[in-house]
């Protein structure tokens, strides 16, 4: 942070021809910047090494210029992600970055939330393990998770994401459809089910939704014991279950997407590695890190919620006449 | 931690049939237990929940019972999964862990360091951002790198962990060998790359050395770009090299292991969801972070070198006649 680079906001409005309160908004995440011009200027400024020259001023409490990052589970490659944009969005305000990890576990979140309390963190970002919710920390905080959870201040649009999905299933002449739904206790994989379900539903279709755990082990398990033949799509919540019930199914010699078409949710790294690559949904990580930076700095005093993209790869494709038919790998 | 159900030794030795000094050494990692026993022990403390009663003595400090873990890159899925087992070595110590990301960059290490301190973290753990050596901090220090490292206090075999994988491949009956060699400057994938030559030359083999970045994205350049009709097989230092490697041969129609026998380095989870399957060594993290923290808690003052594994898969085969004749996808 300190070692950064010195630059300035007029070399990056130089730079991309605009003017330097579009840069200072684009950066802050206040005014209206397109999205992608407030994309263009952020990797400019990361380039740049650009840190704000009034640091201590940016943060409410401005203590320690250390933000407090709780993340549910290190070990969900989702979360990595995002503290990497968290990372980015803090060094753009000069803000030092602290992760703890709540182990998937409510008692071990609370105490991470005292313990940096304690060290002296200014400010918290929290993305909830699931089932809890935040209560009052003694340092300004934002909470990222859906929009559906009270005191939420960051997160994608998590059911505008499933109804991306749904009608990417529908285009394609999909009408028996598996929903792996994840835990039941998640707001997040519920907002997605639930955009799901209202755009199959509207189409005259009730897909079937099992729920599990998040993980590629229960998306392994699932793909291992359920009985395939009456679907020809399934729409994970999650692309580790995806991932998991792929390999499972192939097993059982389900080609994907030949007998079978199949989605995830987040595009993560190992969406594009399996084999076929997945159709997904991806999150905008950079624009909800840095709302929640811009909560906890001050700079805004209210939610955000965020557009997600479908991103169609070859997992997905029209059911096949004999598929269609009912028959499948059982 | 302190809300972690109160367990004992005594529970754990009874459980197992063993004494309670038994359990004492393991879960310290002090004294001769043999590391199958010590795992089933320390498996067996984590589910009970095990926290020793006197948790302040454990650290040599003992201010904040919090030790500060630096990364070198949260992105990479190696660090994660180290973190996780630092996390279980100190919860099963009662003390709480904060993880910094030094994000690739050797200053952003020194901040971290600084701010950790400043923070009252009561000890550090360092996996170094490669190409640095760590100074002096203020508290106990231990770095995981590798046996070559100046300082380094645990670290996986890597060396050894290099000699497994030429042994499979030339028992196999491989050589012509490419070595995805990773980065020039680092220690790890130096020593990683010096056990595999180490033995090809003794069996008269000569390997072809290529450097790079230690990427996904690396792997795949070279994948589209390296004249491969000389190889029969490649050994990557790094599964996230050899998994780019392999999805970008593919698209030039080398198959893997027919055309191409393929390893990689670390057992991601990745290796085992890529297709084929990735034969590759496996760091024994438990043991590593064990002994990082039994450094930094006072238990023991010397350094470790940790034993690792061959996890052979499907990327790996004896090469075939036609690819022994030097036929090859371009």
């Amino acid at each position: 942070m300190s070692q950064a680079r010195p630059s300035s906001i007029r070399e990056i409005a130089t730079k991309l021809g605009v003017s330097t309160a579009t840069v200072s908004n684009a950066l802050r995440g206040t005014g209206r910047v397109s999205s992608g011009l407030a994309e263009q200027i952020r990797l400019e400024a990361d380039r740049l090494g650009y840190v704000p020259d009034h640091t201590a001023r940016a943060l409410r409490t401005g203590k320690s210029n250390t933000v407090g990052l709780l993340v549910p589970n290190i070990g969900q490659p989702l979360f990595p992600a995002f503290a990497q944009a968290i990372e980015r969005a803090a060094k753009r305000r000069g803000l030092a970055v602290l992760i703890g990890d709540s182990q998937g576990d409510p008692q071990q979140q609370d105490f991470e939330i005292r313990n940096m309390v304690a060290r002296g963190v200014d400010a918290l970002i929290v993305i909830p393990t699931r089932g809890t919710t935040i209560t009052q920390a003694d340092v300004p905080i934002a909470v990222i998770d859906s929009a559906a959870t009270t005191g939420n201040i960051a997160a994608s649009d998590h059911r505008e994401g499933g109804r991306l999905i749904a009608r990417h299933l529908l285009a394609l002449g999909h009408e028996r459809l598996l929903i792996l739904a994840g835990p039941e206790n998640s707001l997040v994989a519920r907002e997605r089910v639930e955009g799901m379900c209202e755009v199959f539903r509207q189409a005259g279709v009730e897909p079937a939704l099992q729920h599990s755990d998040a993980t590629f082990e229960a998306g392994s398990i699932l793909g291992r014991e359920l009985d395939l033949r009456h679907f020809t799509a399934c729409a994970a919540a999650y692309d580790a279950l995806a991932i998991g019930f792929a390999i499972a199914v192939k097993e059982r010699g389900c080609s994907i997407p030949e007998d079978m078409s199949l989605t995830g949710f987040d595009d993560l790294m190992w969406a594009q590695i399996v084999s076929p690559p997945l159709t997904t949904v991806r999150q905008d990580l950079e624009a909800v890190a840095n709302h929640a930076l811009a909560f906890v700095a001050g700079e805004t005093g209210t939610s955000g919620i965020f557009p997600t993209k479908l991103v169609v790869r070859q997992s997905t494709a029209r059911p096949s006449a004999f598929a269609k038919g009912g028959k499948h790998a059982e």
